[in-house]
Parts: structure tokens; sequence; C-alpha cells
């Protein structure tokens, strides 16, 4: 009964598809459960059961509002797993299993609700995780935007592993970064501005869960990790110095921007130090393990160009501080500022 | 500094509180993490490390959009908990953790936001689960409704305890309601529509998880456990025929309905069966266990009004049949239409 199926090619999300009747299902069965295949999602109950592996369960959330839906260098399907599988991985954990939950505008074509679907499967794929659970839901128009999509993560941190937090900063660490900083916040805001440049800027969307479990497994006891999303490095540098109660002096060495991310956030006023990162971590950790985590991070695709930037002083006022390259000094403020709505 | 803090009697959402920035970091600090504090959520890491009790871990999640966000008997705050509870008890389920991922519409009222929110910390309370991850995302004005909330939820399956699944129905099994039914959706659309009755009608949102513990305790291989929310009990009696393959055939005794339900439901032309329930469960069991399952579910208060209400027979089409008080029979179909928007 071809007629009773969704027609991907030219149909749109109406209010049926969200009221948990035959639509609901016709959507699950027809688009979500084939490109997620997966047991407990088969199983068609409320809820998946999973068996774990020993260790400490981690859990996450995020909710992806990013506009435009589709990037150079991904999508808000790409983008909901990847954020998601990197904040478990921020924790030491392997990252597992995650839910996926949907709002949808009344009047969305299928068709691109069935690409960012495929990118979510694909993502997930890449990062080794299984969408085990989910939920969609259906707005009227002019009630949402398209697509907002929920991640929920689960993951386990092996035994052994000593979970980061950015309360362990301790004077004396040293600050690294894992590659070129702010392509994230760019591409969006490149493309949402119609800016065009020489070589456009590409989102880092990646899932970091397998460097950094290359990392844990050369240094066992990294004091922080994170990934600087929204806010961008210079946020989570400033999180980080208020949660441990320590200042962090940046070095010499330039964070490492690429050019055409540089150009462009001149262009904009904007600094990328504050621009969203979706494929890059931060690490803090004690000056003897840094050189054996860099060797770690420089033999992995996503920590190529991982450079140490910084390092963690005592500071009563919890300032993230820069030496310019003419010796002056200035702190770097959190953002307190929209700059970057909806950035992710 | 009071300037800087929230103004939660007169203030409004702006973007500036979904840009990972120092607002943002106010809104967790003044708002979530009273409300809802837990010592993962205090840590303030991308990630919440737990220790969880033995048995199998289950994950589920689902986002809420109900509207109007207050209704009697609830708000989307206390939906959006109970829900997520629900789903895991229905797998057997002690429910433990939760996350919760708000989009909010910028020019929402902050004292909105903080009503949901102590809603959203009773209900946990009552539910005895943490909230323990969180992340909010604000919209421009029209592209969101007020607030949107995904909560996905962690439970364990006690060892010993057979997980329920929506597959397991067998012939000759029974079909047992926990009370009566449409509560919720009759409460939404009654206040949406500025239906007044002699007696308010009053959404069930409530958790299950209570109950459901309780019945496992003394049957601990209850085939199915569904909660019928949206498309109501005709459905998800529908789901489970299908997902086992069987037929269902509806004792001659009513189902129960509140009166004040049932005349509503009159005026609006909805068959009550359809309705959305947020606080009652459908439970099908050998007919062996029947009546110490319904003994356990007369005791607890979630469950006083407990009824069989059908059997589970050999039908190659799963048909849901019911027999009229006339003798005639007819099939509850499924809910094709979206005749209940935004319910939950």
């Amino acid at each position: 009964m071809r007629s009773r199926g969704l027609d991907l090619a030219r149909g749109r999300v109406d209010l049926t598809h969200g009221a948990g009747g035959r639509a609901t299902s016709r959507l699950v069965e027809e688009l979500f459960q084939p490109a997620f295949d997966n047991a407990p999602l088969r199983a068609r109950d409320d809820a998946a059961v999973l068996d774990l592996p020993p260790g400490r369960a981690v859990l996450t959330t995020d909710v992806y509002v990013v506009s435009p839906l589709f990037f150079p260098g991904g999508d808000i399907g790409r983008l909901a797993v990847c954020g998601t599988v990197n904040d478990l991985a921020m924790v030491g954990a392997r990252p597992l299993n995650l839910t996926a939950a949907f709002v949808l505008e009344e009047g969305l074509e299928l068709a691109s609700l069935s690409r960012i679907v495929q990118s979510m499967a694909a993502a997930a794929r890449e990062a080794d995780v299984t969408i085990v659970a989910g939920d969609t839901k259906v707005v009227e128009r002019g009630k949402g935007d398209g697509v907002f999509i929920a991640t929920t993560g689960l993951g386990v941190v092996p035994p052994g592993v000593t979970s980061p937090g950015g309360a362990r900063a301790r004077p004396g660490d040293v600050v690294i970064v894992s590659g070129f900083v702010g392509d994230h916040g760019m591409a969006i805001l490149s493309c949402r501005d119609g800016l065009a440049f020489e070589s456009p800027i590409v989102s880092d969307t990646a899932p970091l869960g397998d460097l950094a479990l290359a990392m844990t497994a050369v240094a066992p006891d990294i004091h922080v990790l994170r990934d600087p999303t929204r806010g961008g490095l210079a946020t989570t540098l400033n999180e980080v110095a208020s949660q441990s109660g320590v200042g962090i002096r940046r070095r010499e060495r330039d964070i490492p921007v690429r050019p055409a991310v540089a150009a462009a956030a001149e262009l904009l006023g904007i600094d990328p130090l504050y621009v969203a990162n979706e494929g890059k971590l931060v690490a803090i950790c004690a000056a003897t393990d840094a050189p054996r985590l860099l060797s770690a991070m420089h033999a992995h695709p996503r920590g190529a160009d991982a450079a140490i930037i910084g390092d963690v002083v005592e500071d009563g006022d919890h300032f993230v501080e820069i030496t310019s390259t003419f010796g002056g000094r200035r702190i770097l403020e959190w953002s307190s500022a929209e700059q970057l709505p909806r950035i992710c």
C-alpha cells in the first residue's frame, strides 16, 4: 500500500505526525527506525533496556536550535550527535547510547527531515554510538523553526580513569587546545550573512570520543577536559578558572586560528576566542603529563594541531589573562553579550 | 550586586540567556541549580557522573510542547518530569535520574519559567528522581512558543524483574487499566476552548514509578506495561496488539471514564478512549497473576480505581474489538487524525 507510506520526496510534516497515532507510527517505522536501526529501537517500547559495561555511568543533554539547519561542514543532525557525544567524552566516558527528541514545525519538508536523520545516523556510526530511544512532536507553523533536536547521551567512565572536572585545575597545570578555534561559529555566521571568502569556512563538527579515550589511555588523570562550544575558548577558560578557583595565563604562543576564520572574524568585529567550536577540546593537566598527552593528541587525526596555550596560576580574582605580543596584558572577559544567537 | 541578578518578578528571557555566557550562567546558578539542587548539577561539568545500583540500565526521552503551559492539575514542568518517569516505570525500571533541556522563546516571563522550574523540582521530589544535567537555548520571538522541554530519564530494572514489553502480550492474558481514562487530554482541551463545567476537569499528571514497583513486587513477570498518553487507551491497545501479533477484546465492563470527562468529550465530539492520560497505566498479565496484581493496585493511591477491561485473544488481524452493551461489536481503530495537537 504505497499510497499510505511517507512521501519523502515531496511530503511535508503536518500535525498528525506528532499526534501519536498512525502518522507518528509511520514516521518512526519508515524514517527513524531504518536509519538508526538497533534492537532497543526495534522493540518499540517506552524505554530502551541496556546492558552497560563496567564503570561509572555518565549522563548529559543538549538541545540544538542552530540556524540555518544545513551549513558548510554539517547540519543540525550531525551537530546534535557530535555535541552530545563530546559532552560525554569530556568527563572521560566512552559514549555508548543516545536518545533524540524532535520538535518539528508544521510544513517542514520531509526531504529535509530525512536528510537530517541520515546525517545523524552517519554521525552516530562515526562516533560508535547507537540512538536507542526517541520522540517526535509537531508544533503549528510559526511556533517553531523547522527542527529543534534534543539529544541525551549515556556513557561509561572505564574503570581506572579519574573523571576530569572543571573544578580540578591546579596552579602549575598546563592548558592544551586540540586544534584551530572558531571554525564552527564562523561557518554558521558566514553562511547566515552570505559572506563569501576565497576558501569557504567549514564547521569542525566532529565526535571527540575516540580522541579523548586515546588521551585518557596515556594520561588517566587529566584534570579538566572541555569542549569550548557556546561562548568559545574564552568562556570555557573563564568557567574553569571560576570553578577551580584559579587564574589562567595564556602563553606567548598564539592560539591556533585559521586565516579565513581570523579574516571573517575581523570583518564581523568578533573575537574568534568567543566563537563556538564543535570538534575541539581543551585539556588541563599536570605539567608532567603534558608531553605524553600532546604526543597522543598529535598522533590522532582530530588532535594533529594540538598546542599548549597557557598555564594555570594562583589568582584570587580567577582572571584569564592574555599577554600580547608587545608584552601588554589584557583580561579575557566572560562573553556577556549575545554575539552569536542560535549557533548550536 | 543585586542589579546583576535575575529579575524573577518582572524580567523576561532574552537571547543572552541562551548564549552560553554570563547570562546563561546566571540562569543556571540562580534558577536551575537551587531548584534541582544535587551534587552532579553543582559540579557544573558537561555531564553528570553517576553511581547506578545493580540491574539493567534503562533510557527514555520525550519532548513536551503542551499548550497552554499551565492547565488544571499541572503545567509543562510537572508533565515533563512525570511523563519521562512513567516511561521508565513502564519497562519495570526504578526511575533514578533525569536530564532537562529547555527551548525558551525570547520574551518569556522569567516568573513563568521560575514557576515551571519549581513545579519540575516538586514533581522530581514526588517521583524520587534527581535532575542531574540540563541545557537551555533561546530562540527569537515567533520561532518558538514560550517553553518546550525535553526530558530524558535513566533508571534501573531491579535484578529479578523481567522487563515488560509491548511484544509480550499472549492469548489468555488479561488487560487491566489503573483508573479513569481521558482526564489529561480533556483538561487541556477544556481549558484551551474555555469550556466551563460544574466540576472542572483536572489533568491526572502524576508519577507512576512507585505504583509500578508495587506491581512488579507482587508480579515480577508482568507481560506489558504502558502509559496510554498521546492517542489514548485505544492507540496503546492497538500498538500492543500489533507488536505482540494478537487481538484484544474489551470486556462488557465499561472502561472507567469520569462523568465530567464523558460530558466534555461528547460536547467536543471526541471519544475519550483516544484522549491522552498522564497518570494512568495499562497492564497486561497472565490471568493467574491478575488477582494479586489488582489487589496491589487497589492498595496504592494511584491504582485505587484499577479494573480488568479486556482479554488478549488470537487474531491474525490484530484487531482491538469492543462489544457494545447491546451485544454489537466494533473495531477500535488506530487514531489516524490529529484530534488533539500539543496535548503533551
